[in-house]
């Protein structure tokens, strides 16, 4: 249980990287889109993400927010697409007491920062009233500062871009209130008493209320200091809130599919295929050779002409410079041609280059060895002792989130 | 183009199974929830699935009802959901002319039965008032029967389940008309003019309205008769035309969570993964010896004990009994252990009973072999012989939807 109303973890161990924007699968949204140069324009914001839900409608014991997407809990991607906005000052998530831990370590492990936690309540709103409450500085122990603007995301939306987060705030702050809204995917219908139709809503006039939402601070600290408990308890609209206290109608703004909440275990599915497809946009062929005429090179050029919607880049593996310290900031697959004759040296160097960057930190790296052995040379022996190491060495990189497989590549002279 | 308001496809050549029920991965609800022997209590029952849309909310050229998973169009997922049922004596699928040629593909392809083709309209209603028109008797050219209920189902809700369907046909039988409601997953929002909020709803006591939807087919046939260009224009919603125009007021059932809507592109990734997890909860251990102390039989308590949440059977591949016939309706994952010795007969054995099945033709089959070699005895050369021509049956069988695949097991008498 954390003492007062929020506490700052120590600096976690790991860090993405140093540069901005670094150390991520997904590029930022370009900020055109809003015309903006966004740190000058929208004054001091914060981030409020209530995360102490029990994920019931998930129909699984852990909460869906710590259920794991490719390994790692789906909070750390939530956090990891708000943290890579640099004009988000701090970041206050509210965690359960039994959670605290979890999320501490969560935390720590995938080098989460300007993240602060603050303790659940029991309710949505009372949860969102506890992050805010820490960022007022009018609570004892705070050390935050209190924002222009807050948003408030869900910790199970972990797709935001940086383009609505913008969008949002921007409104926000000219209006006092703002929310990203998605067209309705079924139409909305209300119940009698006795379970028969009372009345359809109309699709066209009705919006789903989506997040992220962002509000001038004062206004919905204002809104939830004046709020009814009754509104505390059953709530479940920020907006509503800013509406009824405080009479701001708050500016609707039109999102982006990928808004799109994690509620039931099919969107668990969904959203590790869509992390699966993006970490998958670009594939980066090693070769130890500047050869045009390689094996390597040759097989760029084909996966290039085969594979219309995936970038193909090629770096040499050359031990005296640092051209593969560029890639590992972009790419995820890596096809390794040729690297190793019949020692694993090199691979393993690769692979400590690779398991020195962040890159396997968040995500899986999947290295494919290809070994072109020329069969009227070769014996077969040592052909199988390649396959006996490359297995060696792969049970070790797994447990670094490295899956290293190999290929034995036979021709003769020229590739058949 | 068609000729007349339906026509019904030539019957299709391959035929999932002769017993009813039989092919199908999912199998059917008990239907004691709803504590029927539905054939004798609702009369004829009729089905009308719109599937003329185009997807635009996916972002991809095709129509998302046509869009692959695992290989297989969408729709025919939602066709073998609704066939299954016994009791639903027609399908109407309602398709635009363009894509009337590859739906009748699909539908000879993929074995469907009970299934009738109409055009679709310019819009989700009237395409369902063209399905409907194709049953209701009075249309030149017509052979299908007026059924006594109409189930109005979605091509893209494919986990219909016939528990689900069974309770809103009998709700309909009662009053009229019903639909399969969900909670709503967002807060819905009334936009004024300008775009800021007006209002939001309360959650509470809102629903989604989902499909299936049922009604009596005088009932909903005559309302679409009365209703005006406007509601067929802009309207979508069923249940609302029933209440407008003939006054029944639909009785609400609760769904589950499988009935959600392929919409978006994520929503593709989550259905091919709740595919996958389904037809993944049963492995057959294929073995050539009935001697219990066998690495076969050994590897079935293995994976018994490990899987904890699928089911694990065996079977003895024996040429002069039928076993293996009796699980390949259940079953889609297969592991064969010491099947061959050095050749590849039963092997082809194994794989030509499972194509002469009808279970690959609706999902993609995995077989595993496992050849387990005494490395002090067996030479090197030959266990590679073995992998090239598992490589080369591999090859064929993929095209026939079998995904084959090796595992050299090398052991010193006893397994280690």
């Amino acid at each position: 249980m954390e003492s007062g109303p929020c506490s700052r973890p120590a600096e976690p161990r790991h860090c993405v990287s140093g540069r901005a924007g670094a150390g991520l699968a997904f590029p930022a949204f370009p900020l055109s889109a809003a015309g903006a140069e966004p740190g000058s324009r929208i004054g001091t914001v914060a981030a409020v993400l209530p995360a102490g839900g029990c994920g019931e409608r998930m129909g699984v014991r852990t909460p869906k927010q710590f259920c794991r997407v490719l390994e790692r809990p789906l909070i750390s991607y939530t956090l990891q697409a708000m943290e890579r906005v640099c004009w988000i000052k701090d970041i206050v998530v509210t965690v359960t007491g039994e959670n605290m831990e979890a999320m501490r370590s969560i935390i720590q492990r995938y080098g989460h920062k300007r993240i602060s936690l603050a303790e659940a309540g029991a309710t949505r709103h009372r949860s969102i009233f506890n992050g805010l409450k820490a960022l007022a500085e009018d609570q004892p122990g705070c050390e935050l500062t209190r924002p222009e603007v807050v948003i408030i995301h869900d910790a199970v939306r972990p797709f935001v871009e940086e383009d609505i987060l913008l969008r949002v705030v921007l409104a926000a702050k000219e209006h006092g209130a703002a929310g990203a809204i998605r067209p309705l995917v079924s139409t909305v219908v209300s119940p009698s008493a006795d379970g028969h139709l009372d009345h359809s809503l109309d699709r066209a006039k009705h919006r789903a209320s989506e997040m992220p939402q962002a509000f001038h601070f004062d206004v919905i600290y204002e809104a939830y200091q004046k709020c009814s408990d009754f509104d505390l308890e059953f709530g479940t609209e920020c907006l509503q809130l800013a509406l009824k206290y405080c009479h701001r109608k708050a500016k609707l703004v039109e999102g982006t599919p990928d808004l799109w909440k994690v509620t039931y275990k099919q969107d668990l599915c969904a959203a590790e295929a869509m992390i699966k497809e993006k970490i998958s946009q670009e594939i980066c062929v090693v070769v130890n050779t500047k050869d045009e005429e390689s094996v390597g090179h040759l097989l760029e050029e084909v996966l290039r002409n085969e594979l219309n919607c995936i970038k193909v880049t090629s770096t040499v593996l050359d031990r005296t410079s640092g051209d593969i310290e560029n890639f590992i900031d972009q790419c995820y697959s890596f096809i390794c041609v040729n690297v190793v004759s019949s020692e694993s040296r090199e691979t393993r160097k690769l692979l400590s280059i690779l398991e020195e960057s962040s890159l396997p930190l968040l995500y899986p790296v999947v290295v494919v060895l290809v070994h072109c052995f020329d069969f009227t040379v070769v014996p077969l022996a040592q052909k199988m002792e390649n396959l006996v190491w490359i297995r060696e060495l792969a049970k070790e990189a797994k447990g670094r989130n490295v899956l290293l497989s190999g290929v034995l590549l036979n021709h003769s002279q020229r590739l058949e």
